[in-house]
């Protein structure tokens, strides 16, 4: 239906890229992505695309403004250079918690860029685990949100954890822990987070249900600079929990999430690699599970036109 | 800015766009609207509406359909007949929970809504407690969406229920609940639903948090059928609460809703009139509060182009 | 060019989907489709669609709007189930009736129904003998609106009727009752309605042209109530007339209409199967014609890329 | 609402621009429209629009490409001109007979047109008597179709003429000639023109109705080349018509309809100036009412954002 | 990926359709392109096209502006009967010197006929030597500018004219004179005109480099009414030049062009057929090159998805 | 016509924004613009902006691409808080020389921007100087190019430099280079530049015109790295040049220009504040004319609704 398959790289993660490539047994497309010296990115395909179902992986992650410029520009080329399809594979979308107006005269940010992807010549979009669901919805271009949970929660069953308790470290996250504590068959404890009596600023945490002597996995959707966490952990310690671990999509650390999550008592932390993780920023402790068969899977069965739904139940 | 105001309405809730027309001081446009015998819907307005800022009130309500293809036709009379602006009033939006693809093969019709008002020609919408805020941004036009919190919780805390506990109905409403908690300052429950272990139907319910001796008052956005409400009531009961009260913004008690609800040990139903609620379904523990003035105020200050975010920060 | 041929149906007339399937010889497309209690209606293909070629057939009748949003939510559901093609099939096109502003502050509704089927997500449209063949204009994607005429006049060729003269019952009609009487060579006459003298509501009717002892094949585009055609079956009567036919593609039929064709003194009525006639509706003397074989080998022609146009020539 | 009317002239007939400005008593704006050697059409605006409300008129006659690309390019140039609102104002609309395909592979020119427009940047269009009314749904944009049937049809009831029938030229203009039937209390008569049985190309008239013995007016939209209208007063006399008189809102006059409609025995010719008419193609017998009134008055209405509808009502 | 390859010709140019058919060794596809008595261009074509991979070959010369509706038509004729993908291939772009607001109150017509045909529904546009390159961004869809400066530059080459120099005949030509001069290895002249001091109108002319005994080739992009190409003449001539060349692709050849052309000193006139030059306008000392090998090759490629910059490389 | 002026900055350049709001005499509005620590961007307006007449002030400069996001998230923000126009101010326009595909397989970008400031939601666009005036042409929006060449040549004019050449720093600026010589009567100089025979990398620069003994005006549209305007002046300073001045619009100044500025033999640098400069970046024989004025007076002009045009004819 569409010519040959074609993976290109952004700059954002080229390993998983190149992982993604080595899963499908193809070569990775050859591009020059060029920072001119006013700052300007340039990039030329190396060989011609026309006709082709290409795709680009680019995770959205930092220097984020910048990883989003350089795929609309990708996008921008590949679609004056005729390619036949273009899917943009972001397995971390960006300015995913600004996806609505809960306050007067803010941004939808989330939705804004989807309308960017869409207006550069995407014809559709991929992506895994986004901060919510409806997201999908910014688009009019058809997509597959993927999900890192099987992998997460495979890896975490597997270890047959004893008398575990599942912890979702924010309300907003509670409809997706209790998927792992399904899946686990475990029960669920929740942390809420209110503003105090006596003044905006500081916040009150409390835990709701028994973590006293059992061990907790606490899960959320993607760890940032880690404040959450750190008080989610010993939140939970002060409440008698005995091993802790934590699970999450993305490990998005940004400054100072490495050393906050170095110092806590963890067992275990248990991510992917949507996010490119640099060598000084893997913890002992830290479990990362490649998204790359995922999305290697999902490209194939797009590309092929087979379906990704049936598959996706088997896994 | 625009020309003179003009409200009209939509069949599904005449009382409520007669309440906000006494509010705001202003007669109710003249409109003819008539089922053909085809069923086709035909709309005729009385008077001109050239250069005018009109108001369309019409909740997405039963016939759910055809209160779709109305708002929908009246609004392409309207751009026809050269309206200066056109705002889609919606206090309830249907196909809320078609908000995302949570499986495969499967329709966003939220946002599918959202295009086809869009195309129709509305400049803007306005709509109160989606049930999930994102789907402010399937709109590309401007909008608002209020919320009926300010209405409920007002009306709670002047209750000043003694020992009460804010009771999470559903775990996708865990962060509304939340406010509800911090504004009346106290503790929280939640009620986690998970698949039974040995089979696909039925379902297990668990309440985490404390309800012992506590009255308590279980939130939602809405009730449609009414089947989740008595889960969690007799939830509630069985783990020992006193009073019950429940809240939440949409009654859109779709049968058995108002049989179930009669039958269940309830204090105080406390609800709006977004929906148009029969006689023969307000029960008479029932308390419904009317959204005339918030949606009012707002149509005004939008008409006049003068903030609404002020306004609601004051309320 | 396109992948595997699929053929889907909504709930409006699945009995003719089912023989256009048994004309192609290709199994039906397996789809839930569900009424919530809220009245949502939910929908969920049973099988991969990537990259197919799919027809939905819908004609919009009977619940018409509901009909009409069943339509939306499935080209919605396949455009985002990444379906290559999506045919919307109508064999009957609602509102079309409603395609210009004869008078001040009304609507346009088939050209809104034209664009809300566009921004779901169809890339084509297919449809039989619309109210006026300018609502083809009315979309940007292509189509192409098939007739029934031949299916009709050949059937009344066939039957030989002695000293025939072909009966417009509508003005708005006249240019295609004149292809029927070309074709069997037959003279015409008219049926003007105007607005009586005295008053606004009573109307008056003369039939322009001789019918006096001859047979009368009185020619429509559909029957709605059937009002139009009792008063033209009553003048043609009046008028010396013999034996009456009446034949139009679309039998809507909407209430009293079976009641009044039942007490008319009609020797036949020939209509085809656009609409779904539940055996209630159907009287002794309708003939009712299949359009199955004419929308099956259209969408075969169209799946394959051929020339629809060549084929029709020869019918 | 807008800025100040502002009113300009395409190339096509200034002289009625100019009536319409005496009617509303503004200045005609100045543009230079240039034709270069090359043929391309340059424009430049004398004076600032920003933010006015400017009306073009242009109708879309001989050259009628030439004719098209100016109006397109005079739009271009108002909206990067910063005009706050521009409406195309066409008397006379092109291709309006290309508005459907009545056979395979055909254009349908007339919706094409109204996307051209479009797409140049007008806010609104303005017209007479399109040739099928449905073309108003071949815009998105609103817009008011006019028509001189009450222009008409006032002149030929005040000329009382005795012993009338009414004509329709063309079984297409059937419904429109009720009118003017209806208005003046006067019988029909129809010609219907079929191809003939021994060739394809020789065509068979047929008078349906009475005209023996009294004056007819024949009546269609416009005229063309005359051919026709030709044939048809040659057959209302052929039937023992008295007087013949013509009505038609369109003095296109393709060459060679002046040399025909002088050799025809005709009473009286009643037309409109939508179309320029040289002084050379005025024949005596011709009546050119103004549309210059129709159009000032509803651009005044327009403009000042009060009913258009109201005042037709009363015309 | 596409259907079978389908080429069209406008009436602009059929003679380098036909030449473009007989390098790709495929047949013209038939279509009949009528113009009405009306002025109203008809076009309908022989056969179908669906799934069609279609190209229609017209430069948009005169008549200009019929050249341009011709195109268009002919564009949504073949969306309508479901053309798989539709090429404009415009060997000469119109309107192209209007592509900026230089002055205040003026259109950017190159800009809205990339919106023309966008609209009327081409997938692809091909041209060739624009004025101005960023005209290929006022496109949004896919497309390729192609160039004669291999053509004519290659040519020149092989003449080896001795001790020549490359004259730009106007500043905004300078940057791609500068490639002839790269490529030829010859030194280079500019042209520059300035408003005299005394007057708006006339200009003052200064040769800025050295031709004095020099053969010169002047270049340019196209030749209009030949005006400036007659002054740039007879200046190198006052500057001492030898023997004159002129190179540019387009050949216009608007009067009085030719007349001025037989009357200058020059040796040879280097140019295309892009433009179609009638026998008349061909003078003894013209080399017509012909573009079709050119516009062959790169359709071929585009129709079967391989690599035109590749191609272009090799030339 | 619009509601209130107001005038919101970005980050790139608030002195300038100062600059404007002082001239104009009118406050700054408040708005928070925030880095997160994942790097988005968070803004929210400080009040409401209900149908005002915004302007955005964000030159396109460094960092570029979070320059570019912020001014797109800045304008979704106001456009959902209901602005009534949001003009989109870029007194440096980014991605510029990106305008064309002249290789292929590259971006348009300076396309794509348009398109993203497009969808983001501005209505108009405000620049000055792009390095190609088609780049106008990329918007569909209307706008304003704006030149900073009046305030340039008044400058230099008054100067009264003896016995000065204009010379064009690259043959793409030598039709701007002749506006320059035009307005100050002075003869023109070329530098050329091209591929050196015996490589692909050096480059040959050639010096076309008269500079012996002249004092040599240097004039291109912007600096970025210095690199070319390096070689101009030691070019013209071979040549036997005197005194050397520079002058362009847009004092980009990307590593190492300054440096390079520095130790160049030049009497004067004259630009504008289009970009921000700090100190450092300050040299003492720079000449730093202020754009605000020029942008004060057209925003005053644009939100008035009053002549743009007619005001610039005079500056």
């Amino acid at each position: 239906m569409y010519g040959e398959l074609a993976l290109f790289s952004g700059r954002a993660n080229p390993g998983l890229t190149q992982e993604i490539c080595d899963y499908l047994d193809v070569p990775l497309q050859g591009v020059s992505i060029i920072d001119y010296p006013n700052e300007n990115i340039f990039v030329k395909l190396h060989s011609s695309v026309r006709g082709q179902d290409v795709f680009i992986i680019q995770p959205l992650t930092s220097p984020v403004n910048q990883s989003i410029m350089e795929l609309l520009i990708m996008i921008d080329t590949l679609k004056r250079a005729s390619a036949g399809r273009i899917t943009a594979v972001m397995p971390y979308y960006a300015y995913a918690r600004s996806d609505k107006k809960d306050q007067p005269r803010v941004p939808i940010t989330a939705r804004l860029l989807a309308d960017l992807i869409t207006v550069a010549g995407a014809d559709r979009y991929m992506t895994i685990d986004l901060h919510a669901g409806q997201i999908q919805g910014f688009f009019s271009i058809p997509g597959d949100e993927l999900t890192a949970f099987h992998i997460l929660s495979d890896y975490l069953k597997k270890k047959q954890i004893p008398q575990a308790t599942i912890v979702s470290a924010d309300l907003g996250f509670a409809k997706k822990a209790r998927n792992f504590a399904e899946k686990l068959r475990l029960p669920m404890a929740f942390i809420e987070k209110r503003r105090a009596d006596d003044g905006m600023d500081v916040e009150d945490l409390t835990l709701i249900g028994q973590v006293e002597g059992r061990n907790c996995i606490i899960v959320d959707d993607e760890v940032d600079t880690g404040g959450s966490m750190t008080e989610a952990v010993w939140l939970v310690k002060a409440n008698g929990a005995r091993d802790i671990y934590l699970s999450f999509a993305h490990a998005l650390f940004s400054d100072p999430a490495v050393e906050r999550l170095r110092e806590l008592p963890i067992k275990e932390i248990v991510t992917t690699n949507t996010v490119y993780l640099p060598p000084e920023k893997r913890l002992r402790n830290m479990t990362v599970l490649s998204v790359a068969p995922l999305l290697g899977e999902v490209i194939r069965r797009t590309h092929l036109g087979i379906s990704v739904g049936e598959w996706l139940k088997d896994v």
